[in-house]
Parts: C-alpha cells; sequence; structure tokens
C-alpha cells in the first residue's frame, strides 16, 4: 500500500509548466493551455487529488481521439440581466467554466444576483474552483454540474442514470477563511474511487454497491458496481435536480445522453454546468457581512465536542490547510500518476515533469 | 399505536374555513387569514402533515403571546434586476413567502433568473409549497430556508447550532407531473419527529443521537438529542450553506441568534428564506424543455429495478399520490391532532372543525 509521506514533491510553478506543454502538444493555443495548467494545478494545489494533473492523461487521449475541440468559439448564446447561456463549442471544461464564471461576477455587479449556464462544455475539474471566483469580488459563488460519467442509478434501482453531481458552495468571511463546501451528491466522487485504484487500496463500505445490492469495496471492480447516495433517496433526489438545473436546463445531457468520458475518447459529452454570482452588497453592507461570518465561524468552531473529537472543522478547512502545506511544500505526487505522467511526455515528445 | 385508515378525513374547505377563523379571531385581516389558510391547507393535501393544520395551536399560541405581527408591512427594501431582498416586518411566514415568490417570479419574466431573499419572517410550512409557485409559470423554483429551532451540531459537536435548512426544488414537466424535491438535511425533519410524538410511535435508528453519542428512538425524548445530518459531514455543510444562503445573506438569525419557536412564545424569529425563480424561456423553447423532462422522467421511472423493489418513484411522487388522495377523500386527521384543535376552538371561542 502507498505510503502519503515518502511521495516526491512537486512544485506548482514545474506542474503548471508540464501541463501547459502537454495541451500546447496537442495544438491547444498557448494562452488557453496556460489557462487550463494554472487552474488545473490549482486543483492539486488545494488537495483536491482526483481533478488535478491525475486527469491529464484522460484528457489528452480525448482531445488526441477528437472528442474534444481545441481551439473553441466559448460564447454568450442567450442573455438576460439576471442570466445567460454559455455555449462552449465543445471547448475544455476548465476555459468554458472560466468564461462562465466571469460572465455571472461581470452581470452580477449591476442585477445583484446572476446565474449562468453552460452547455457543450466538458469535464472542468473540481466544482469548488469555480464557486470560489466569485468570492475573490465579495460574492458569494454557487456551482453545480452534470458529471461525467453516470455512476449513480435512481433510488431503488440498476440503470446508472444518474451522475454524481456536484455542488459547491463558496462564502467569503472577514478575518476567517471562505467557508468552501465541494461535495458530490454521493457518499463518494468517483475520483476518490480511481484515486483508490491507483493507490492500491480498498474503499470503506458504503462508498459502491454492486448489481446484486452487496458492498463493493475493491476500486479495481468499479466496473461492476455503482456509487452511493447520501442519505439514500434524498441523495438520488439533489443528484437529480442538480443534474435538471445543470443539465436539461442548458440543453446539455442527462440522464441517457451523458457519455462516460473514462471509457470513451471520441465522442463529445455536452457537458452542463451552472455558475451562480451573488453580490453580498446588494443585500447588506459587506462589513456587516463579514462581521456576521466571522461570528458564526467562530461559534461552530469554539462549540462544544463529542467525546473523542478533537476539532470542529468548517467546509473548506481541509483545502485551506492543504494549500498552504503544498504551496510551501509542493504537491505530492504518488509514484504510479509520475510514471503515467512520463509516458505521457514520451508519447508527446515533451520534457518530462522536472522533480 | 394509531392506524392511519382509521383516521377521520376532512375535506379542503371545511379544513380551510376552520383556519381562517382561527387566524382572524387573534385579529388577523380577513385576506391574511384566507391566504394562510389556503397555504396550511395546501400543506396537509399535500401530505406534508408535519407542516399543516398541526401547526395551528403553535402559530396562534405564538401570536397571542406578541411574537408574530399580525399587522406587518411586508415590503421590498432592497432590489436590483436579479434580486430583492424583502423585510417581512416580522408576519406569518406564509404571507411573507408568497409576497417573495411572487415577486421572484415577476422579476424573473425581465431578468431571466431572480432570487429573492426574505429576513424577519416566521415558520411558512412545508419548503415545496413556495418552490412550487414558479412552475405554475412555468419557471423553475427553488427554496430554502432557516429552520425555526437548532436540532442539528456541526459534525462531531454538541451544541445545535444549526437547524434542519431545507430546501426544495420544483422542475415543471410536459405530459408527467412536475419532480419536486423537498427535502431537510437532516436524515428527518423534526416535524415528522413531532408527527411520531404525537402517534404515540417510535423513530427509526438513525434520526436522531443523544448527547452521548447513541441512537434515540423515541421521539418523547427528543429534546434530549440531536437530528443527523444525512451524509455525516456533508449534509452538516449541506444545512450550514443554506443557512448561510437564507440566513446570513440577508441579515436573518443564524446559529445561536435562532430562536426555537416550538419553546418560545413572545420572542421574534427573524426567520430568514429565499426563493428563486429560474424563467426556463430565458434558456431554451419550452416545448423542448418539457419534452426532455417527459423523457427524462420515464427513463427514470422504467428503468431496471433492484430485487424486490417494486417501483422506481421520482421526487414529489409521494405528494402527487396524496394530493389527488386527500382532494377526493378529504385530509386524514389523527384523533390526537382533531382534540388538540377542539381545545383551540374552545380557546378561540371559534366553530369546531366541522366533521
Amino acid at each position: 500500500m502507498a505510503e502519503p509521506k515518502q511521495h516526491q514533491r512537486i512544485s506548482g510553478d514545474q506542474l503548471r509548466a508540464f501541463i501547459a506543454a502537454a495541451f500546447e502538444a496537442v495544438a491547444v493555443p498557448r494562452e488557453d493551455a496556460k489557462v487550463i495548467a494554472q487552474l488545473m494545478t490549482q486543483a492539486d494545489i488545494n488537495g483536491s487529488e482526483g481533478h488535478g494533473v491525475f486527469r491529464l492523461p484522460q484528457y489528452i487521449r480525448r482531445i488526441k481521439g477528437g472528442a474534444v475541440n481545441v481551439q473553441p468559439n466559448i460564447r454568450v448564446e442567450r442573455e438576460m440581466p439576471g442570466m445567460a447561456l454559455v455555449h462552449g463549442d465543445n471547448g475544455m471544461g476548465h476555459l468554458v467554466m472560466k468564461f462562465a464564471a466571469e460572465k455571472a461576477i461581470e452581470k452580477a455587479k449591476t442585477a445583484g444576483v446572476a446565474w449562468v449556464g453552460a452547455k457543450w462544455s466538458n469535464h472542468a475539474g473540481p466544482a469548488a474552483l469555480y464557486a470560489a471566483m466569485p468570492p475573490m469580488h465579495n460574492m458569494i459563488g454557487l456551482y453545480m454540474a452534470v458529471g461525467s460519467a453516470n455512476h449513480l442509478p435512481p433510488w431503488g434501482g440498476l440503470d446508472m442514470l444518474l451522475s454524481t453531481n456536484p455542488i459547491a458552495v463558496a462564502v467569503p468571511a472577514g478575518d476567517e477563511p471562505a467557508i468552501v463546501l465541494d461535495m458530490a451528491t454521493t457518499v463518494a466522487a468517483y475520483g476518490k474511487v480511481k484515486t483508490k485504484a491507483q493507490r492500491g487500496e480498498m474503499m470503506p463500505e458504503g462508498w459502491m454497491m454492486d448489481r446484486q445490492g452487496n458492498a463493493l469495496t475493491d476500486p479495481k471492480r468499479a466496473s461492476e458496481g455503482f456509487l452511493l447516495p447520501i442519505g439514500g433517496y434524498k441523495g438520488y433526489g439533489l443528484a437529480l435536480v442538480l443534474g435538471l438545473l445543470a443539465g436539461n436546463l442548458n440543453g446539455a445531457a442527462m440522464g441517457k445522453d451523458v457519455v462516460d468520458f473514462n471509457n470513451d475518447d471520441t465522442t463529445e459529452t455536452n457537458t452542463g454546468h451552472a455558475i451562480i454570482a451573488i453580490n453580498i452588497e446588494a443585500f447588506q453592507p459587506l462589513d456587516e457581512f463579514k462581521q456576521g461570518m466571522d461570528t458564526l465561524i467562530r461559534d461552530v468552531r469554539n462549540s462544544q465536542r463529542l467525546p473523542g473529537v478533537d476539532r470542529i472543522r468548517l467546509p473548506g478547512e481541509g483545502t485551506h490547510v492543504a494549500r498552504a502545506d503544498n504551496e510551501k511544500n509542493g504537491i505530492p505526487m504518488p509514484e504510479a500518476l509520475l510514471a503515467a505522467l512520463d509516458q505521457l511526455a514520451g508519447d508527446l515528445k515533451i520534457e518530462k515533469l522536472a522533480r
């Protein structure tokens, strides 16, 4: 079993340069390659290990297979004061969602709240990357997406018509770090299953079930079963409505139309997302809001604990800790991932990841 | 143990008349009393038994105690094209949220999407009542609220700083009934605990935990423990961010400031809610959207089932069934509830509920 503490640690700069070079090698324009590399590296720095450079070989494979457009015309297709619909032209999801988030922030300045949907996009990495953009402008960010592979059946069912459809909410505070919730509507995200498989680790019971209804704990057998929703039928309902809001509403894929991008390198996915920016000052003076957030955060953190619990955590706290550590000491990289990236470098005839 | 099939059944008209008379008896203006009675009765017709007339004695007690303003000046305090902030002036939550939902619908006609927050409101009944209003105008409705009593500690904690903060999402379809998700972020809503207590039934394990971390199954001991969130820390995170969006953002009560309206008849609650209306035609032609919804609903309903499962359900299906049954056959009323309402009628010197 892998020992995370023995992982080599790679600096953000090294990782960004490698990722950008990889995308340039498959004809992604330099500026776009830099944007994607910056967001993917940020995912790793934040500790979203299943959604950062881990996905690079797959992204490159799909570009080479013609599934993703490397020169998309990302554009606003429809617009009203409180909303926009972005057509991603099958570009990399990172580019589409950065565009959409910036649009939402811009519109929320004059509309107070703006909801921007996106269609014809692709996998964009961790939800929190985009939810965290409005807070840089003193706004609350909400993000939701149709996941890029169906792993969840309706409650009581066997046909995997739903994905792990995630939701992220980021709320800025004053002196305290922002609250950032980023959760799949399944007990575990599929990226975590893939990470377990790559590390040669088993999954806890409750993450997945096989088609006979038994617990499935070997991540290498993941294709034989399905993920379980949080709270039983509630998590199923949540995954469904998030899919309606991020998928159906935008004219993006949902249900049977979702392409499993893990096992397909040639088909367009028409991935749907939504980002909402809420301008806090439309509701109340910013200082008052931030003071209230700090008070609440401290009330929660300092509240009484169950026996054996060392600390009450706020959503996003793990990310803040990982970010500080990884920015200082580099991003931990499992051997198997480094080997995969070295192979990718060979295939693309680019320099290996420096280390 | 009570036998639901032996419950007396009361028509919606009888119930509406009784509720309206009760509110008029405590100086609520006639038109407002009718609106509240209509919404509370609709809750019962929809099968939201913990949030309909069951709450009437408590509402009346709080009005008599001076905790609720019977002649509120409900108004828009702040407004931009995509948002409004409603000041409820401590009026009944039903009046505040009907006002807020109508405002959201009106604004979404020109803004595409509108987010309306409310503060200085009160308990408004089931979340789905308000989420279901935008669909009557071919819009999607989202509703969230800070619950009216804290029953949920942060994950790993003992201090009940959070409520069951619910979310509801209602999405219209074409020939198929709308999808309506209405869920507390706890495994069970506190209203369900109260219903169990009134019926003399025990709760299943997993609904509540006592302060030593043991399962609590006797609803009469509910005050000795707390509700459990769905999906562990995920449900805690969800309850927290819903509270930030419906509470903090609006300048409404959250955390320590939440008043337990079950055990207090004199204090204003400053309850916060939010309603979002999404104008579907801003995103795509309505017919296309509705066809897509019908297809998805049928794909889910007709999908393969686990052994022993008789039917795959869509969120809201139980409500559709209950509504059809209750509209035709009357609303089932447990004896204990009828007795409580008879006592209330005596106190208020109004006619008993006809039956």
